[in-house]
């Protein structure tokens, strides 16, 4: 396997400031924040991405954001409100290849949110595109 | 509890566009996508936010959104990548108060993204941080 900078912080061969450990997953402070205290939460074992990642290791992603999240609110972040996100492949956004769950503390004013236009498509469009992807849910389940 | 718009859809009294349900968890297409395809995982169970979340209801809406994920790619949506994006709180941009997981496809061009400008603290300060979440994440252990 090529070089991860998640692995080596997970080995403890790189530096990281440690929010969380146990036996599967970490969390660590994001070296880039958008605001102050935004933390990274990873699985342990490396997945570049979704498609590679135990289910176990995602289900546990979300848990031990959910309880960071408790901890950003009461911490001296003073979070208002927190976002979770989560980028999967290139072109939506991913730029190291170790899945890892973004837990972003939000204040009012902090500049930090989505960029895009939501759209109001017609309830056939929404129908047609459900039953592809359904369908797709379906024979994976198969 | 006041009328709850994903309650009503989880009852089958409101319209939606389905994409997945089992037990505990079902998903259906946003009516405001960001992008064609943009779909909601939802706990059947009202919980208006994380501090109310059942800790496995959110681990089921990680594995859906996973599985969503896979399905996207294979669906006529043709996601090249996705976004997972949960708001939690008024300042985080969290508009319906039953939590839902946003799986957003993605595409080249597509606009959409996430708006801030990340900032590069000094070590120090993210030890700083990591030690105040780090005692607030033990706090609620014990």
């Amino acid at each position: 396997m090529s070089h991860c900078v998640f692995c080596a912080i997970v080995a403890g061969e790189a530096e990281s400031s440690l929010v969380y450990e146990d036996e599967h997953t970490i969390a660590f402070m994001d070296i880039r924040p958008f605001t102050p205290g935004h933390l990274l939460v990873v699985p342990r074992a490396h997945a570049a991405n979704l498609a590679q990642l135990d289910s176990e290791d995602g289900a546990r992603l979300f848990r031990v954001g959910q309880r960071a999240a408790a901890a950003l609110r009461g911490s001296t972040v003073g979070a208002g409100g927190v976002n979770f996100f989560l980028a999967d492949g290139v072109v939506a956004g991913q730029e190291v290849f170790h899945v890892h769950l973004h837990v972003v503390p939000r204040t009012a004013g902090d500049g930090f949110g989505l960029r895009g236009r939501p759209t109001a498509p017609p309830r056939p469009d929404l129908d047609y595109l459900a039953g592809s992807i359904r369908g797709r849910l379906g024979a994976a389940d198969a």
